[in-house]
């Protein structure tokens, strides 16, 4: 169960401690930028897409089960699971973001709260039925 | 980047190819059994809870970069980034699912297309701002 980098993310976020809990709380535009080995995986997709971006979250702490939600000391602790906390056991980011605009292997995206340099894993459409 | 299976899928789906493509095309009621060292991290979740369930696709071809959708050959070739293939360079399933019930650290669940044995490697939950 070894993951693959197909592409980094570039974005003005370098601290992941200042950037934001979710994307839609104040995120920057930002670029997917896929390797060349991997970009005819993106045919099909559209500017005004959305679509769910999935990454590694490097710096996240892997042996973390109980966290304090949204890193809170007034929240009680509860299990990782139920929460959105980027350390966990396998550290997989699942953003959803709008795609701006295309430009040959790189994507421009809106609401992507990812930090520079985060590895990109996996790209998925929405499905209205499935993911509402 | 290295995944551990933080639990299992218990399902009476064996056989991919006649699995439902989408938990809500017929799916089966499943169980989700998790490793007693990562039950801690369940700690949250409540029945009537819906969940998002990433799974490890573990008989996918990650060599595959482009796919007819939904296997059909009327339909025109795409990038697997635009589609919810399972053959895909990381073959990371993404599942919305229902929690019926809790026993423990197994938990019973609703629309599940994935077969039986599949490894469980995250689970979050759903943000109604985020996921809609």
């Amino acid at each position: 169960m070894q993951l693959l980098a197909i592409g980094v993310v570039e974005s003005p976020l370098t601290d992941p401690a200042a950037a934001p809990k979710q994307g839609n709380e104040g995120s920057p535009d930002a670029w997917l930028v896929f390797d060349a080995d991997h970009a005819d995986g993106l045919d099909g997709i559209r500017e005004g897409d959305e679509i769910l971006v999935l990454t590694w979250l490097d710096r996240a702490d892997r042996s973390v089960l109980r966290v304090h939600p949204r890193d809170d000391p007034a929240n009680p602790q509860r299990g990782v699971f139920s929460t959105r906390s980027a350390d966990r056991p396998n550290p997989i980011g699942l953003h959803r973001v709008n795609v701006l605009a295309i430009d040959g292997r790189r994507l421009h995206v809106r609401n992507l709260e990812a930090v520079d340099g985060t590895p990109i894993v996996d790209v998925k459409p929405v499905l209205s039925a499935v993911d509402r």
